[in-house]
Protein backbone atom coordinates (compact mmCIF):
# COMPACT_ATOMS: atom_id res chain seq x y z
CA UNK A 1 0.00 0.00 0.00
CA UNK A 2 1.44 3.63 -1.04
CA UNK A 3 0.32 6.81 -2.58
CA UNK A 4 1.23 5.08 -5.88
CA UNK A 5 -1.88 3.04 -5.75
CA UNK A 6 -3.98 4.20 -2.33
CA UNK A 7 -7.36 6.17 -3.31
CA UNK A 8 -8.71 8.72 -0.60
CA UNK A 9 -12.15 6.28 -0.65
CA UNK A 10 -9.84 3.70 0.81
CA UNK A 11 -8.54 5.70 3.76
CA UNK A 12 -11.80 7.44 4.39
CA UNK A 13 -13.63 3.70 4.86
CA UNK A 14 -10.73 2.91 6.94
CA UNK A 15 -11.21 5.55 9.30
CA UNK A 16 -15.05 5.26 9.24
CA UNK A 17 -14.26 1.47 10.15
CA UNK A 18 -12.19 2.57 12.96
CA UNK A 19 -14.70 4.88 14.66
CA UNK A 20 -17.85 2.84 13.78
CA UNK A 21 -16.07 -0.17 15.73
CA UNK A 22 -15.69 2.03 18.74
CA UNK A 23 -19.77 3.81 18.63
CA UNK A 24 -17.19 7.20 18.46
CA UNK A 25 -19.75 8.51 15.67
CA UNK A 26 -21.35 10.47 18.69
CA UNK A 27 -18.06 12.51 19.25
CA UNK A 28 -16.95 13.18 15.63
CA UNK A 29 -19.13 16.38 14.95
CA UNK A 30 -17.47 18.54 12.65
CA UNK A 31 -16.70 21.33 15.47
CA UNK A 32 -14.92 18.21 17.51
CA UNK A 33 -13.14 17.00 14.75
CA UNK A 34 -11.86 20.72 13.63
CA UNK A 35 -10.31 20.81 17.03
CA UNK A 36 -9.00 17.50 16.49
CA UNK A 37 -7.19 18.65 13.63
CA UNK A 38 -6.10 22.08 14.93
CA UNK A 39 -4.71 20.52 18.01
CA UNK A 40 -2.80 17.47 15.87
CA UNK A 41 -1.88 20.48 12.85
CA UNK A 42 -0.06 22.20 16.50
CA UNK A 43 1.83 19.00 17.93
CA UNK A 44 3.34 18.54 13.73
CA UNK A 45 4.37 22.30 13.82
CA UNK A 46 5.96 21.69 17.26
CA UNK A 47 8.66 19.63 16.11
CA UNK A 48 9.85 22.80 13.93
CA UNK A 49 9.95 25.20 16.08
CA UNK A 50 12.67 25.80 17.42
CA UNK A 51 14.74 24.98 13.93
CA UNK A 52 15.29 28.03 11.28
CA UNK A 53 13.62 27.03 8.24
CA UNK A 54 16.61 26.04 6.04
CA UNK A 55 17.94 23.47 8.82
CA UNK A 56 14.14 22.01 9.03
CA UNK A 57 14.50 20.41 5.72
CA UNK A 58 17.07 18.05 7.32
CA UNK A 59 15.48 17.62 10.89
CA UNK A 60 13.67 14.15 9.24
CA UNK A 61 17.32 12.72 9.11
CA UNK A 62 17.45 13.00 12.99
CA UNK A 63 16.91 9.69 14.85
CA UNK A 64 13.19 8.44 15.65
CA UNK A 65 12.10 11.97 13.88
CA UNK A 66 10.58 10.56 10.54
CA UNK A 67 8.48 8.45 12.75
CA UNK A 68 7.27 10.85 14.64
CA UNK A 69 6.85 13.55 12.05
CA UNK A 70 5.10 10.85 9.62
CA UNK A 71 3.07 9.66 13.14
CA UNK A 72 1.69 13.64 13.40
CA UNK A 73 0.70 13.83 9.65
CA UNK A 74 -1.04 10.61 9.88
CA UNK A 75 -2.74 11.99 12.86
CA UNK A 76 -3.76 15.32 10.50
CA UNK A 77 -5.02 13.11 7.95
CA UNK A 78 -6.92 10.74 9.76
CA UNK A 79 -9.02 14.05 11.44
CA UNK A 80 -9.33 15.22 7.99
CA UNK A 81 -10.80 11.91 6.35
CA UNK A 82 -12.83 12.06 9.53
CA UNK A 83 -13.98 15.43 8.47
CA UNK A 84 -14.90 14.68 5.14
CA UNK A 85 -16.73 11.25 5.77
CA UNK A 86 -19.11 13.76 8.35
CA UNK A 87 -19.87 15.95 5.84
CA UNK A 88 -20.12 14.08 2.81
CA UNK A 89 -17.11 15.92 0.87
CA UNK A 90 -15.11 14.93 -2.18
CA UNK A 91 -11.67 15.31 -0.88
CA UNK A 92 -10.12 15.17 -4.19
CA UNK A 93 -12.37 16.93 -5.67
CA UNK A 94 -12.25 19.65 -3.32
CA UNK A 95 -8.26 19.67 -3.47
CA UNK A 96 -8.46 19.90 -7.17
CA UNK A 97 -11.00 22.67 -7.27
CA UNK A 98 -8.53 24.42 -4.73
CA UNK A 99 -6.00 24.46 -6.96
CA UNK A 100 -7.78 25.68 -10.18
CA UNK A 101 -9.01 28.62 -7.89
CA UNK A 102 -5.36 29.05 -6.57
CA UNK A 103 -4.03 29.23 -9.89
CA UNK A 104 -6.37 31.93 -10.75
CA UNK A 105 -5.33 33.99 -7.86
CA UNK A 106 -1.69 33.21 -8.13
CA UNK A 107 -0.71 33.58 -11.72
CA UNK A 108 2.36 32.01 -13.33
CA UNK A 109 3.87 35.01 -15.07
CA UNK A 110 3.59 37.08 -11.63
CA UNK A 111 3.95 34.72 -8.66
CA UNK A 112 7.28 33.32 -9.82
CA UNK A 113 9.42 33.25 -6.88
CA UNK A 114 8.17 36.19 -5.01
CA UNK A 115 7.49 36.19 -1.68
CA UNK A 116 3.29 36.09 -1.07
CA UNK A 117 1.54 36.37 2.03
CA UNK A 118 -1.11 34.01 1.51
CA UNK A 119 -0.97 30.06 1.24
CA UNK A 120 -1.20 28.09 -1.76
CA UNK B 1 -11.97 12.43 -10.78
CA UNK B 2 -13.28 11.86 -6.78
CA UNK B 3 -12.21 10.38 -3.79
CA UNK B 4 -13.08 6.48 -5.55
CA UNK B 5 -10.33 7.01 -8.02
CA UNK B 6 -7.66 9.48 -7.09
CA UNK B 7 -4.56 8.51 -5.47
CA UNK B 8 -2.03 10.23 -2.66
CA UNK B 9 0.00 10.20 -5.62
CA UNK B 10 -1.63 11.99 -8.18
CA UNK B 11 -2.59 14.45 -6.12
CA UNK B 12 0.91 14.96 -4.67
CA UNK B 13 2.38 15.60 -8.07
CA UNK B 14 -0.57 18.27 -8.53
CA UNK B 15 0.68 20.33 -5.32
CA UNK B 16 4.29 19.71 -6.52
CA UNK B 17 3.85 20.68 -10.22
CA UNK B 18 2.31 23.97 -8.66
CA UNK B 19 4.61 25.05 -6.18
CA UNK B 20 7.58 24.44 -9.03
CA UNK B 21 6.25 26.50 -11.81
CA UNK B 22 5.88 29.40 -9.35
CA UNK B 23 9.22 28.76 -8.23
CA UNK B 24 7.91 28.15 -4.47
CA UNK B 25 10.01 25.25 -3.35
CA UNK B 26 12.65 27.82 -1.70
CA UNK B 27 9.40 28.94 0.88
CA UNK B 28 8.17 25.53 1.22
CA UNK B 29 10.65 24.47 4.44
CA UNK B 30 9.06 21.82 6.81
CA UNK B 31 9.01 24.79 9.13
CA UNK B 32 6.86 27.23 7.31
CA UNK B 33 4.51 24.11 5.37
CA UNK B 34 3.58 23.19 9.07
CA UNK B 35 2.77 26.66 10.30
CA UNK B 36 0.72 26.85 7.19
CA UNK B 37 -1.50 24.14 7.82
CA UNK B 38 -1.49 25.24 11.84
CA UNK B 39 -2.77 28.10 10.29
CA UNK B 40 -5.64 26.96 7.54
CA UNK B 41 -6.99 24.10 10.67
CA UNK B 42 -7.54 27.37 12.63
CA UNK B 43 -9.50 29.24 9.22
CA UNK B 44 -11.36 25.57 9.27
CA UNK B 45 -11.92 25.43 13.26
CA UNK B 46 -13.41 28.86 12.54
CA UNK B 47 -16.23 27.80 10.81
CA UNK B 48 -17.36 25.96 13.95
CA UNK B 49 -16.64 28.03 16.68
CA UNK B 50 -20.42 29.62 17.80
CA UNK B 51 -21.75 26.69 16.86
CA UNK B 52 -23.10 23.88 19.57
CA UNK B 53 -21.52 20.27 18.63
CA UNK B 54 -24.51 18.86 17.78
CA UNK B 55 -25.56 22.20 15.56
CA UNK B 56 -22.29 21.55 13.79
CA UNK B 57 -23.34 18.76 11.70
CA UNK B 58 -25.80 20.80 9.92
CA UNK B 59 -23.78 24.21 9.62
CA UNK B 60 -22.55 22.12 6.24
CA UNK B 61 -26.60 22.96 4.63
CA UNK B 62 -26.47 26.67 4.91
CA UNK B 63 -25.82 28.64 1.81
CA UNK B 64 -22.76 29.17 0.63
CA UNK B 65 -21.11 26.92 3.72
CA UNK B 66 -20.58 23.86 1.58
CA UNK B 67 -18.05 25.47 -0.29
CA UNK B 68 -16.43 27.90 2.21
CA UNK B 69 -15.76 24.52 4.15
CA UNK B 70 -14.49 22.34 1.53
CA UNK B 71 -11.92 25.28 0.45
CA UNK B 72 -10.63 25.44 3.98
CA UNK B 73 -10.18 21.23 3.86
CA UNK B 74 -8.97 21.77 0.74
CA UNK B 75 -6.00 24.02 2.12
CA UNK B 76 -5.00 22.01 4.82
CA UNK B 77 -4.77 18.98 2.64
CA UNK B 78 -2.53 21.06 0.17
CA UNK B 79 -0.51 22.08 2.87
CA UNK B 80 -0.56 18.20 3.60
CA UNK B 81 0.28 17.06 0.63
CA UNK B 82 3.22 19.50 -0.03
CA UNK B 83 4.74 18.40 3.04
CA UNK B 84 4.90 15.09 2.54
CA UNK B 85 6.38 15.86 -1.11
CA UNK B 86 8.89 18.01 0.44
CA UNK B 87 9.65 15.12 3.26
CA UNK B 88 9.18 12.03 1.23
CA UNK B 89 6.93 10.43 3.38
CA UNK B 90 4.58 8.25 1.58
CA UNK B 91 1.46 9.41 3.52
CA UNK B 92 -0.80 6.67 2.77
CA UNK B 93 1.61 4.44 4.28
CA UNK B 94 1.84 6.60 7.45
CA UNK B 95 -2.44 6.76 7.77
CA UNK B 96 -2.68 3.06 7.87
CA UNK B 97 0.42 2.44 10.28
CA UNK B 98 -0.96 4.81 12.37
CA UNK B 99 -4.33 3.74 12.29
CA UNK B 100 -2.80 -0.15 13.49
CA UNK B 101 -1.18 1.91 16.07
CA UNK B 102 -4.12 3.41 17.79
CA UNK B 103 -6.01 -0.06 17.05
CA UNK B 104 -3.76 -1.52 19.59
CA UNK B 105 -4.10 2.10 21.80
CA UNK B 106 -7.74 2.14 21.83
CA UNK B 107 -8.90 -1.37 22.20
CA UNK B 108 -12.53 -2.02 21.04
CA UNK B 109 -13.99 -3.70 23.76
CA UNK B 110 -12.72 -1.06 25.64
CA UNK B 111 -12.79 1.83 24.31
CA UNK B 112 -16.29 1.52 22.97
CA UNK B 113 -18.85 4.27 23.13
CA UNK B 114 -16.14 5.81 25.60
CA UNK B 115 -14.91 9.66 25.99
CA UNK B 116 -11.84 9.53 25.52
CA UNK B 117 -8.84 12.33 25.77
CA UNK B 118 -7.23 11.43 22.41
CA UNK B 119 -7.52 11.72 18.92
CA UNK B 120 -8.01 8.79 16.87
CA UNK C 1 0.50 38.87 43.78
CA UNK C 2 -2.60 38.55 42.37
CA UNK C 3 -4.40 39.65 39.49
CA UNK C 4 -5.56 42.38 41.59
CA UNK C 5 -2.27 44.04 41.78
CA UNK C 6 -0.36 42.59 39.44
CA UNK C 7 0.93 45.09 35.88
CA UNK C 8 1.52 43.89 33.33
CA UNK C 9 5.10 44.99 33.52
CA UNK C 10 6.34 43.29 36.17
CA UNK C 11 5.69 40.02 34.28
CA UNK C 12 6.82 41.28 31.37
CA UNK C 13 10.12 41.80 32.84
CA UNK C 14 9.99 38.27 34.86
CA UNK C 15 10.09 36.61 31.60
CA UNK C 16 12.55 38.98 30.03
CA UNK C 17 15.15 38.25 33.12
CA UNK C 18 13.84 34.58 32.25
CA UNK C 19 14.91 34.47 28.78
CA UNK C 20 17.83 36.93 29.29
CA UNK C 21 19.64 34.59 31.88
CA UNK C 22 19.43 31.52 29.54
CA UNK C 23 20.60 33.58 26.58
CA UNK C 24 17.51 32.34 24.70
CA UNK C 25 16.95 35.99 23.37
CA UNK C 26 18.52 34.43 20.07
CA UNK C 27 15.89 32.12 19.66
CA UNK C 28 12.92 34.13 20.46
CA UNK C 29 12.14 35.67 16.98
CA UNK C 30 8.20 36.93 16.52
CA UNK C 31 7.97 34.32 14.35
CA UNK C 32 9.21 31.41 16.36
CA UNK C 33 7.28 33.00 19.41
CA UNK C 34 4.32 33.03 17.47
CA UNK C 35 4.37 29.30 16.90
CA UNK C 36 5.34 28.76 20.48
CA UNK C 37 1.97 30.49 20.83
CA UNK C 38 -0.16 28.78 19.14
CA UNK C 39 1.10 25.56 19.95
CA UNK C 40 0.57 26.48 23.41
CA UNK C 41 -2.95 27.32 22.72
CA UNK C 42 -3.27 23.96 20.72
CA UNK C 43 -2.62 22.26 24.38
CA UNK C 44 -4.74 24.59 26.04
CA UNK C 45 -7.68 23.71 23.57
CA UNK C 46 -7.16 20.17 23.58
CA UNK C 47 -8.18 19.83 27.38
CA UNK C 48 -11.54 20.57 25.78
CA UNK C 49 -11.76 18.63 22.46
CA UNK C 50 -13.99 15.95 23.79
CA UNK C 51 -16.14 17.50 26.07
CA UNK C 52 -19.45 19.56 24.89
CA UNK C 53 -19.07 23.07 25.41
CA UNK C 54 -21.41 23.30 28.41
CA UNK C 55 -20.17 20.64 30.31
CA UNK C 56 -16.80 22.08 29.59
CA UNK C 57 -17.46 24.97 32.18
CA UNK C 58 -17.19 22.04 34.38
CA UNK C 59 -14.55 20.44 33.10
CA UNK C 60 -12.09 22.53 35.92
CA UNK C 61 -13.74 21.03 38.94
CA UNK C 62 -11.95 17.62 37.87
CA UNK C 63 -8.98 16.50 40.00
CA UNK C 64 -5.96 18.10 38.75
CA UNK C 65 -7.56 19.91 36.16
CA UNK C 66 -7.80 23.25 37.27
CA UNK C 67 -3.74 23.20 37.89
CA UNK C 68 -3.16 21.78 34.50
CA UNK C 69 -5.34 24.40 33.14
CA UNK C 70 -3.82 27.20 34.47
CA UNK C 71 -0.37 25.79 33.51
CA UNK C 72 -1.39 25.55 29.75
CA UNK C 73 -2.99 29.58 30.02
CA UNK C 74 0.40 30.52 31.68
CA UNK C 75 2.18 29.10 29.11
CA UNK C 76 0.25 30.71 26.32
CA UNK C 77 0.37 34.09 28.68
CA UNK C 78 4.34 33.70 28.75
CA UNK C 79 4.69 33.89 25.05
CA UNK C 80 2.27 36.40 24.85
CA UNK C 81 4.59 38.69 27.36
CA UNK C 82 7.51 37.90 25.65
CA UNK C 83 6.17 39.13 21.92
CA UNK C 84 5.01 42.03 23.30
CA UNK C 85 8.78 42.35 24.91
CA UNK C 86 10.77 41.31 21.60
CA UNK C 87 8.46 43.83 19.65
CA UNK C 88 8.65 46.41 21.90
CA UNK C 89 4.19 46.91 22.06
CA UNK C 90 2.09 48.10 25.07
CA UNK C 91 -0.29 45.24 25.80
CA UNK C 92 -2.60 47.14 27.84
CA UNK C 93 -2.78 49.90 25.21
CA UNK C 94 -3.12 47.28 22.44
CA UNK C 95 -6.30 45.73 24.33
CA UNK C 96 -7.77 49.04 25.43
CA UNK C 97 -7.40 49.38 21.86
CA UNK C 98 -8.96 46.59 20.49
CA UNK C 99 -11.79 46.58 23.25
CA UNK C 100 -12.70 50.51 21.49
CA UNK C 101 -12.78 48.62 17.86
CA UNK C 102 -15.02 45.79 18.84
CA UNK C 103 -17.39 48.35 20.98
CA UNK C 104 -17.86 50.00 17.68
CA UNK C 105 -17.95 46.66 15.47
CA UNK C 106 -20.27 44.97 17.66
CA UNK C 107 -23.04 47.70 18.72
CA UNK C 108 -24.66 46.68 22.30
CA UNK C 109 -28.22 46.96 20.96
CA UNK C 110 -28.05 44.75 17.78
CA UNK C 111 -25.77 42.20 19.22
CA UNK C 112 -27.61 41.26 22.59
CA UNK C 113 -28.07 37.75 22.94
CA UNK C 114 -26.97 37.19 19.26
CA UNK C 115 -24.84 34.41 17.86
CA UNK C 116 -21.78 36.18 16.22
CA UNK C 117 -19.56 34.82 13.94
CA UNK C 118 -16.29 36.93 14.85
CA UNK C 119 -14.60 36.88 17.98
CA UNK C 120 -14.75 39.37 20.33
CA UNK D 1 -3.00 53.37 30.34
CA UNK D 2 -0.06 50.99 29.91
CA UNK D 3 1.84 48.14 30.84
CA UNK D 4 3.47 50.03 33.69
CA UNK D 5 0.26 50.56 35.32
CA UNK D 6 -1.89 48.02 34.31
CA UNK D 7 -3.25 45.27 36.14
CA UNK D 8 -4.52 42.18 35.02
CA UNK D 9 -7.82 42.44 37.25
CA UNK D 10 -8.38 46.50 35.86
CA UNK D 11 -8.54 44.24 32.28
CA UNK D 12 -10.55 41.43 33.28
CA UNK D 13 -13.22 43.45 34.60
CA UNK D 14 -13.16 45.60 30.67
CA UNK D 15 -13.42 42.27 29.06
CA UNK D 16 -16.43 40.90 31.54
CA UNK D 17 -18.17 44.41 30.99
CA UNK D 18 -17.73 43.98 27.24
CA UNK D 19 -19.34 40.60 27.10
CA UNK D 20 -21.84 41.14 30.04
CA UNK D 21 -23.25 44.14 27.80
CA UNK D 22 -24.08 41.76 25.21
CA UNK D 23 -24.87 38.57 26.68
CA UNK D 24 -22.53 36.91 25.52
CA UNK D 25 -21.65 34.78 28.55
CA UNK D 26 -23.72 32.68 27.18
CA UNK D 27 -21.16 31.28 23.98
CA UNK D 28 -18.40 32.01 26.44
CA UNK D 29 -17.77 28.36 27.50
CA UNK D 30 -14.39 27.38 28.55
CA UNK D 31 -14.46 25.02 25.10
CA UNK D 32 -15.48 27.78 23.07
CA UNK D 33 -13.17 30.55 24.42
CA UNK D 34 -10.44 28.24 23.74
CA UNK D 35 -10.93 27.43 20.63
CA UNK D 36 -11.72 30.94 19.44
CA UNK D 37 -7.30 31.74 21.54
CA UNK D 38 -5.90 29.32 19.25
CA UNK D 39 -7.67 30.74 16.21
CA UNK D 40 -6.75 34.34 17.41
CA UNK D 41 -3.07 32.78 17.74
CA UNK D 42 -3.22 31.12 14.39
CA UNK D 43 -4.19 34.87 12.87
CA UNK D 44 -1.37 36.50 14.53
CA UNK D 45 1.46 33.61 13.48
CA UNK D 46 -0.05 33.98 10.00
CA UNK D 47 1.16 37.53 9.67
CA UNK D 48 5.35 35.48 10.46
CA UNK D 49 4.43 32.80 7.89
CA UNK D 50 6.52 33.23 4.67
CA UNK D 51 9.15 35.54 6.39
CA UNK D 52 12.47 34.22 7.96
CA UNK D 53 13.11 33.75 11.43
CA UNK D 54 15.41 36.95 11.63
CA UNK D 55 13.57 38.95 9.51
CA UNK D 56 10.62 38.26 11.13
CA UNK D 57 11.99 40.95 13.84
CA UNK D 58 11.54 43.51 11.60
CA UNK D 59 8.37 43.20 9.79
CA UNK D 60 6.74 45.16 12.56
CA UNK D 61 8.75 48.08 10.95
CA UNK D 62 6.31 47.81 7.81
CA UNK D 63 3.57 50.09 6.93
CA UNK D 64 0.56 49.33 8.85
CA UNK D 65 2.00 46.15 10.69
CA UNK D 66 2.61 47.42 14.49
CA UNK D 67 -1.61 48.40 14.55
CA UNK D 68 -2.07 44.41 12.97
CA UNK D 69 -0.20 42.62 14.80
CA UNK D 70 -0.94 44.79 17.97
CA UNK D 71 -4.88 43.91 17.15
CA UNK D 72 -3.82 40.09 16.75
CA UNK D 73 -1.67 40.34 20.21
CA UNK D 74 -5.09 41.83 21.94
CA UNK D 75 -7.60 39.63 20.32
CA UNK D 76 -5.17 36.42 21.98
CA UNK D 77 -4.77 38.56 25.51
CA UNK D 78 -8.95 38.94 25.44
CA UNK D 79 -9.39 35.43 24.49
CA UNK D 80 -6.59 34.36 27.73
CA UNK D 81 -8.11 36.77 29.83
CA UNK D 82 -12.37 36.00 29.26
CA UNK D 83 -10.60 32.24 29.90
CA UNK D 84 -9.59 33.30 33.16
CA UNK D 85 -13.08 35.15 34.38
CA UNK D 86 -15.39 32.26 33.37
CA UNK D 87 -12.57 29.35 34.73
CA UNK D 88 -12.21 31.83 37.63
CA UNK D 89 -8.50 31.91 37.49
CA UNK D 90 -5.82 34.05 38.50
CA UNK D 91 -3.77 34.75 35.78
CA UNK D 92 -0.66 36.42 37.33
CA UNK D 93 -0.53 33.69 40.15
CA UNK D 94 -0.52 30.82 37.46
CA UNK D 95 2.11 32.61 35.33
CA UNK D 96 4.67 33.32 38.68
CA UNK D 97 3.98 29.64 39.51
CA UNK D 98 4.52 28.07 35.84
CA UNK D 99 8.05 30.82 35.15
CA UNK D 100 9.01 29.18 38.71
CA UNK D 101 8.33 25.82 37.31
CA UNK D 102 9.97 26.18 34.02
CA UNK D 103 13.02 27.93 36.62
CA UNK D 104 13.79 24.02 37.77
CA UNK D 105 13.00 22.62 34.84
CA UNK D 106 15.59 24.53 32.41
CA UNK D 107 18.61 25.35 35.06
CA UNK D 108 20.54 28.33 34.03
CA UNK D 109 23.44 25.99 33.85
CA UNK D 110 22.42 23.85 31.57
CA UNK D 111 20.03 25.45 29.34
CA UNK D 112 22.42 28.79 28.41
CA UNK D 113 22.36 29.61 24.98
CA UNK D 114 21.21 26.09 24.03
CA UNK D 115 18.62 25.10 21.43
CA UNK D 116 15.73 23.45 23.57
CA UNK D 117 12.25 21.50 22.54
CA UNK D 118 10.22 22.74 25.09
CA UNK D 119 8.90 26.54 25.24
CA UNK D 120 9.46 28.62 28.46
Amino acid sequence: MSDESTTFARLKAAVASFAAEREWEQFHSPKNLSMGLATEAAELMEHFLWVESAASRALIDEPGKREQIADEMADVACYLLNLSNVLNIDLSGAIVAKIAKNALKYPVERCRGKYRKDGG
